[in-house]
């Protein structure tokens, strides 16, 4: 049971690295105006709150990697109820990433269903 | 540009990462005999060439690790072709495995579809 554990938490992690860069990417995209962590995060997990791709601590990272990469740019500012909040904003370099990513995600995908639902080539040798 | 392939490297190696161990217990479930690395990387490919989760040389870790942890058994026989094959089964851990994986691989799925699609819980604060 513990063994689970360990091999799903190394499951669970790889496949959310991935996905985590490309959502950030599209939330901010189609976002009108420079949104804080705590406000993606509420958009990652959708209306269904047991569905969370990545836990909100573990966002921040993955926005950092993502502006030291250049598509992201943020800004600290001041909150009326709360400590500074930090604000982020896509860049350029980012919407086009994002067309990118989205393609191979879009591949990935269809390839993955393939596999999972056993639709694929047949080997004969 | 070549910050382009840099960033999209990074991109596809993590999105790879979870969807090979995922693909490969797939396979290997499916087979009706141990499999050797070729012989999977072909599966995985699937009728188009062009799409490729993973390049064969990066299966054999993968393989390696999903070993290690107790989801897949090997065992070397000779060929008559070549070098002598490692063969892989999947173990009864690595069914229930590939249930779990296939779970989570599908919730988040249906949450990336959400988020790239733009049909997600509108925030108004």
């Amino acid at each position: 049971m513990s063994e689970n554990r360990i091999v799903d938490r190394k499951f669970s992690r790889e496949l959310s690295s991935g996905t985590t860069s490309l959502a950030l990417l599209a939330i901010l995209a189609r976002a009108d105006e420079p949104m804080y962590g705590y406000r993606i995060a509420k958009e990652m997990s959708g209306n269904d709150e047991d569905i969370q791709l990545i836990k909100q601590g573990a966002l921040y990272p993955v926005l950092k990697s993502l502006e030291k990469n250049g598509l992201l740019v943020s800004r600290v500012e001041p909150s009326v109820s709360g400590p500074p909040r930090r604000y982020y904003t896509i860049t350029d370099s980012g919407r086009e990433a994002l067309e990118r990513w989205q393609n191979l995600w879009e591949s990935t995908c269809a390839l993955m269903n393939r596999i999972l639902g056993g639709d694929i080539h047949e080997q004969t040798h």
